[in-house]
């Protein structure tokens, strides 16, 4: 890509988890310029006051939203990193022109009777059908011809990936177990009960049981993957860590495999798959924090099998795999601006 | 208890996580004196300069264990915190008179081929038709009579406790899959590269998948139990906390059920046993941390179900359910010195 | 103490941390009923179901604070674990005969002006005179005939055992450094960004530099403790750990001493202290946790001298300390209901 | 620097955690090429096996040390992150040719005795004198044109930082008091009593009281940076934290300044370095981490002045700085591969 056609992207919400990862990883992509970066609480002050670990690093201040949103026609793309139920309201509103990337819940389900019941909100309507899920790994090709991206959640990403390529497959009979676990950084920036230090540090708790947000999301998404109609038991557990999501899919097989017939077939799904590894034994959140990899380990014991994921909640599970997803829009390499390792420790 | 009849104590392996638990409960025991505590490592040195946290509150010192074990004819039971494979040699040579608790798997498992398989060693042979299972609250009366317990693992008894009463009521239809996550003082008092503190303070992974040796452990117990013939998968995971497991246990019932249907049968099952609680939502190993307390909680969604459980590894999943057992042997109140808050925070 | 002496205490402010600690401990201490507990936000609430390490242990519950205080007539001694400034409001309103431990800092400072600086509040005035400073080890006669107790802040506590026999030795000369390191719990039991977990977990940050508000309180209980009048140096930290104090305070010695010396001046000077214990080389936050004691350790270097201390912010640092003085207040043994091990690990 | 002109660079010691920060950095550096990664006890593995952050990012593999270090004609500059004594005999057998940046303390010491003392090792003697010290902000031009670099220590690096402005400016009095704080992994990647994960995770101690080795290391370099002869007390303390030291400077001033003045004094004298920030109120390890930054905020108090520093210790603190010198050493921009944020959280 020539220096002249370095992209313009706006940033709405830059003040939380997501758009400080957004600022983290764009303030160093080759082929982008951030015009805008929103946060109406801290308008007019600089970002790096903000997130500190970019003092030094940026000049950018974050601004207001803009009311007309016909002011961004020099915006190629733009981020959203907004509570549930504010792009909603945004993204119609944006210039034709403007490509967008919705980090929310907002536009991940179709079915409007669905979204109410889990987000309480109403659906987007018509506008819906031009959204793309952006799993990278299962959907490239329609997201390289995408106007708009639903991100994919979380949690989801990690159990889509862990799940995609045995449903892909054809292979997993009955019942599946997704037992999965995150780090406090997904409850956001600001503090709240569950996030006060002195007791998360010994926590670890399950929540939402039965009745998570994303079991929609990834219901849906397994049934554009393969054939999939499985009962799916999903439940959420929040660690003592910061970042991180671990998710433990208890499948049972159509047949017996072994463990390294199993992980052969997902190799193979993921053959050209830069961000996702394969770990000996297991995963380790450890290794793949700050990161935008899936490390992924199968095992199997007969006709049972278990797929253990494990992502940066904030990173692949969010602005990191947003940016990927902007990579493809824009023509470029997909790993543009994300080939950085993790830290040991 | 009158004051005449205080039972002689003996701790073999009184410099580990377990026997550092044992001390710190039965040195406020009001019916017990410590006589002899053992730690080859540190023979001589006072308990507080290995327990730090017993500084001022205990003069004893840490012995080696003696060769002759005749020479235990004043003791009234015997606590054995060794690793796995050493009291399978001792208790054998114990007085007749000298009741025993074993924290080892040593004589958890009936079947010597089952044994062999998971511990690497000989089985007990004939002796171990002697030992009783100490899972106090389903096996309360046999442990009243035993001569010998074999205490149960911190994983078996969370998950136990977890499963124990839809066992007994028949409503389990087909596989059972546990989710198990422990915090490092599992891992022994012992430095070793899993618990080397710059990695698993942000760590989170699963290790010995489908092969753990708590397995045959929790399914012989469940076959006493009630009619137990599911498939089980038993999942472990390592937590970056201090203390604490957690088990989510994902169970298909026969008929649907509503959440508090399930939870009645747990708390009829549970009816007298102090140390099981019931928890809104979700258990937190926050809320057990340094107590003998199992916190449960249940919910279900039509015919499936989960249960979720939390104990502190260190008591209620060995020391302090070893003293529930001895208080049990000696004929007093199975809560005696183990009435402990945990901390808040 | 016969059971008919049973002593009746009312606790104000049960819902915080140091509420929730004087719970904890007097809940099993022999001498004592829990007749009232308030928290406004929480009245009519099991106090279980806010302290959930409590469940199983007692059936009280929260009531909001009474209008009228004469209600307290069955009462003998009152706790007051309220936000800084109610008080000040309170404890004069009191029945005479109700004896009264503050542990905020509403009572702690004599001089008006320093208090009106620190705590930007008008000075209690008058009946300040019939406060005593509740350090244990230093004020043991008066804390005995006292009828209101002002109860040492967490680092007061910390920073002035460590030097109080240096202080009445008269051995400092010149400048003493105290640097003073906190656990997140001494931030309080609401959440707060400087407590949000995902950041606390991996922060070290100083704060209040040179304007703590136990500055005053300090330098005026070491004015009574010796001579003092050295230039004093206080820096208040961060770390992340729940609990937990640790104080490093570099003193100049006025002659060349060997750690042997000086450690064996502080031992005279504690000798009949139970709750201060000394370590070799350092204390550790680890050792004290959940515990009563103080632990701690002397270095020399020619004339340069550094004494570490180490206790549980909300144990000696306020609820501990607390019940202690209520203790020699009741005429029972100093340590009743306070002797409990921390925990390893 | 043209695509010829790469520099072949060999690291040996690249399994502890100045190994891998080096390798995680270099790997991505532009002009350097990793010819040899040494680590005997992994010789043969691959990097990505032993740093599994590094999994999908190299191919390299460890090998063992050359015995015949004539073999490093191709080789520009060699790291050395081994334990303290082997870079003593290594660095004087390389071809002369080679450049040499050394992480460990062999070099820092330029007085036999003073080294005898604090590492129980030979001087290296007469070579000694072709060691350049490698604090880059103070030492810059030096570190152009040397052959060696002594590589600062980790609590040197935060301590010369804070106190170089003040010691450079003659406005220090009297004795220097620093206080300094470093998470777990200072003490490198093996796992030791002092960093098994249990206790670590609650602990906070001091250790080594008056006798760490940096004593020598950081007045040595003041001695370099101006006139300097104060009395210095240096005592280091354990964090329950991975990444980061934290140094407190207590200073006495000459004649009182404000926060402002002495600030200002601060900024122009690190007018020109990147990698020095200040901060308002107090720096965080939480915003340095991962970073090369040193990250600075003063307060006086009349004469009293407290300087803090916050670092990473394995970044600014070993293979940050010296990537850092070593660009220097190679003539390209100090910041070459070093311009990456911290995360947040």
């Amino acid at each position: 890509m020539s220096s002249e056609s370095v992209k313009k992207v706006a940033i709405f919400g830059g003040s939380g988890y997501g758009g400080s990862e957004l600022l983290r990883i764009l303030l160093f992509h080759p082929y982008v310029e951030i015009v805008l970066v929103t946060a109406n609480e801290h308008a007019g002050k600089a970002v790096a006051d903000v997130h500190k670990n970019l003092n030094g690093l940026t000049e950018l201040r974050f601004e207001s939203a803009p009311e007309d949103l016909s002011e961004l026609e020099n915006v190629d793309l733009a981020f959203f990193g907004l509570p549930h139920g504010q792009a909603l309201d945004l993204i119609p509103r944006l210039p034709s022109h403007v490509k967008a990337i919705d980090l929310s819940g907002d536009f991940r389900i179709d079915d409007a009777e669905t979204f109410k019941k889990f987000y309480k909100a109403e659906h987007a309507g018509s506008i819906q059908g031009e959204f793309v899920y952006g799993l990278t790994e299962t959907n490239r090709e329609a997201i390289k011809n995408a106007q708009y991206i639903a991100n994919p959640g979380c949690f989801a990403t990690a159990t889509l990936l862990a799940l995609a390529p045995a449903v892909s497959a054809g292979l997993i009979n009955g019942r599946i177990v997704v037992d999965a676990k995150t780090g406090s950084s997904g409850s956001g920036a600001k503090a709240a009960a569950n996030t006060h230090h002195p007791q998360r540090m010994n926590s670890f708790y399950a929540y939402k049981p039965f009745v998570h947000q994303h079991v929609p999301e990834i219901e849906q998404h397994l049934r554009n993957v393969g054939e999939f109609n499985n009962e799916f038991v999903f439940m959420t557990h929040s660690l003592p860590v910061s970042r991180g999501i671990f998710a433990s899919c208890y499948i049972e097989l159509a047949k017996a495999m072994t463990s390294d017939e199993l992980t052969q077939i997902y190799k193979d799904f993921y053959f050209e798959d830069f961000f996702v590894r394969f770990s000996e034994g297991s995963p380790d959140i450890n290794w793949v924090k700050n990161t935008n990899f899936c490390d992924i380990a199968i095992h199997t014991n007969g006709k049972n099998a278990v797929v253990f994921s494990a992502i940066d909640n904030l990173v692949k599970g969010a602005a990191g795999q947003a940016v990927q997803n902007m990579n493809l829009m824009f023509g470029v390499d997909e790993e543009t601006g994300l080939v950085f390792p993790g830290s040991n420790p």
